[in-house]
């Protein structure tokens, strides 16, 4: 079954403190050469019958991003992690 | 700048409650037709040079999912919502 991605992520001008703590801790761990990490999230909608970007775009822009302080993408996937 | 994408989802045998949150109030929102809604992670890796899978593979593994519950996949992105 395909299904629509919607990818939700803070507007490059927002702080993400959460990516920071990320990249932060990676020399510690002994990993070099990373400029940086931002962390968002990953949604993944099925639909009952065909695929319907529209609606998917609705929900995104209803419940699952802040237009004030995100940026959402959507895209259609054949298979998922979810499957 | 290329970037490296890994997303993490739980894994499908797992209850991903905040999902079915979204899924349970789409009815209400008058949107039909949405069998399942599952939500991730999307982390967005920048390197300081060239892009390096394995090395993002390590990150994942070691600080961005718990292999216990998730699953991640890692991709190599040309430009993301973050740019």
């Amino acid at each position: 079954m395909a299904r629509v991605v919607v990818d939700v992520m803070l507007k490059p001008e927002i702080l993400d403190p959460q990516g920071q703590a990320v990249a932060n801790a990676l020399p510690r761990l002994g990993i070099a050469g990373v400029a940086s990490v931002r962390i968002g999230r990953h949604v993944e909608i099925e639909f009952d019958g065909d695929v319907d970007l529209e609606k998917a775009r609705e929900i995104a822009d209803k419940l699952l991003a802040n237009p004030v302080i995100e940026d959402f993408e959507v895209s259609v996937q054949e298979a998922g992690l979810g499957t």
